[in-house]
């Protein structure tokens, strides 16, 4: 699979190309955009954090019928918070009156709560996948020495040198520095996330002067410029995530589609899920610029149904779409052609 | 003065490397650390926003003293918010407390406001430096017509596309990128600050695609890896700052210069002046987490004293220290020897 003049980091996760497609949990990493990004010498990486480990079972499985290359599986290291029932008044008049603008009744139900990780980690070691990839927190040394066990890579997200010196003590295999301008779900476990939104071009350095195992640059990153600029920085690796949701593999929204090449600002909520976040910023997260959010994962659960519904209505206003601060960068192309364009722009190929 | 080998910006600016020193006023920037810096072969800039004009025919008089090489000057364009008397009322409590442990007395007297633009502007005319930089907005397009009459170079600053578009717009010779990282005042003067927070990575290509005209990239530079990112972003010159304010030429503050190696958090805070800038993270900046500053240039002359009487104690909880993302990575050397390695590293020289 890797070229004779493959990195460390290439050998690493058995790829020839050291372009990682970035977990996206929650519909757009489909297992169609992971294969074919690993088909073109990629690493597809499949975000697992909201799924059963039935489903892992049957991502998994789908995967494989695309392609014998190496992948990636991501979880969350939760910390769930308890729902607070102050949080759930606070919350109720905002969410009611959207969720009216949608017809649906005004009080929200609570979805379900996401899988138990300890069950979701028992599908992980199930698929053996080539790479396991972890964000929101750290496991346990021994969940890390479970896993490379079974002979999986393991790599953790870090947003802060504290964060990426954690993560090595704990023998992760590598770090994946996600940069202030990531989209999607912010990494930060030590400290506030506030304190932690560091960009790509500060960060990556600062990492690879404290820390011995590669690190992999995320956050900002659209074209082949960018890798190298990466890689300049020290970077043994690229991690992509707003450049794929674009591609027609991916399972994005038409409307959220839509609104990237145009989304001049974005803002780092809590808004929808509990949990900071990058997105597009609108008018539902700016209901909650002043309004706290509840928890996570109760916000999550108390926006579910309302951010269905605002996807169905294509409404953008109140609708959940994460970007990345460089999406307006985006180019809709196939998934193979966009890892054959960035290798080419970088001079990787 | 250029080398025969010089792109268009480094002719444009009449250097030989395009290595940029970020005008740093208030201090920092000496006419001994922008002609060392000058004389290097980059291009020294002195920040004037705070001096009179008869400081400024000074300051360039003492520059010209060390160096016949091309320097800047840069001015803020500002837009002066009124003094607010419930304002005042508002910080007093925090000020006094502060003021009271550095032994002064409770109630602060206003420092003298900014010298006038316009009489500021006057000053750079006579003084016909090569480049002139300008932040915090934009101004007129006769005023930039008349710098360009005297062959002075015009770069003014921008921190999201659209600005970057009204700066091009009235004929500016190269934008500034500053990204988030960037150490100091923030340049934003179209819309909120917090939704021009754009990482360098994210930043650079999306202006280099807008806008024609070169592009320098400020925010997160450390060493010569991230001159060759920025470069690879399509940046036709970087600029840094916090690199420079450990250099022996410059004037910061002892306390402020160790701080800088151990600045894992920075913040941006309008606690220091009134206008949003990064700094090192302290008690000082904290106290304005929840609570609104007075604005610019108010909350400035307002802490004016407490800020100096803070260097003087070398009470790092209270100063000012304004530091880039990356300010870890600052290494004290005379300025011609940070000049000379960041363009061996960079591949430059």
């Amino acid at each position: 699979m890797t070229t004779s003049g493959a990195t460390d980091v290439q050998r690493l996760l058995g790829v020839a190309l050291p372009i990682i497609q970035a977990p996206m949990a929650g519909g757009p990493d489909t297992p169609a955009l992971a294969a074919a990004v690993s088909n073109a010498g990629g690493l597809g990486s499949l975000g697992c954090a909201y799924l059963t480990p039935e489903k892992i079972d049957a991502v998994v499985a789908d995967v494989r019928q695309r392609t014998e290359r190496p992948f990636a599986l991501n979880l969350f290291i939760r910390a769930d918070e308890p729902d607070d029932a102050a949080a759930r008044e606070r919350v109720l008049p905002p969410l009611g009156d959207f969720r009216r603008e949608l017809g649906l009744p005004a009080e929200p139900g609570l979805a379900p709560p996401p899988p138990p990780f300890e069950a979701q980690l028992e599908a992980v070691l199930r698929a053996r996948p080539r790479v396991f990839s972890f964000t929101f927190g750290a496991p346990t040394r021994e969940v890390v020495a479970a896993l490379q066990q079974e002979r999986i890579v393991v790599v953790g997200t870090a947003t802060s040198v504290d964060e990426a010196e954690a993560l090595a003590a704990l023998g992760v295999d590598a770090v994946c520095a996600q940069g202030a301008e990531a989209g999607g779900h912010r990494g930060t476990f030590l400290g506030r996330f506030e304190d932690a939104l560091v960009g790509t071009m500060a960060l990556v350095p600062q990492l690879v002067a404290r820390v011995r195992v590669p690190v992999i640059a995320a956050g900002g990153i659209m074209d082949g410029g960018a890798i190298r600029a990466a890689l300049a920085l020290g970077a043994a690796a690229v991690q992509l995530g707003t450049a794929f949701l674009v591609c027609p593999e991916a399972g994005t929204a038409a409307p959220h589609r839509e609104a990237l090449a145009s989304a001049r600002r974005t803002v780092v909520t809590r808004a929808f899920s509990g949990r900071a976040a990058r997105g597009i910023r609108n008018r539902f997260s700016d209901a909650f610029e002043r309004l706290e959010a509840a928890p996570f994962p109760q916000q999550q659960r108390l926006t579910a149904e309302l951010r269905a519904a605002a996807v169905a209505a294509g409404r953008t206003d109140l609708m959940q779409m994460w970007a990345g601060q460089a999406a307006p960068l985006v180019r809709a192309m196939p998934a193979a052609a966009l890892v054959e364009t960035l290798a080419r722009e970088a001079g990787l190929a």
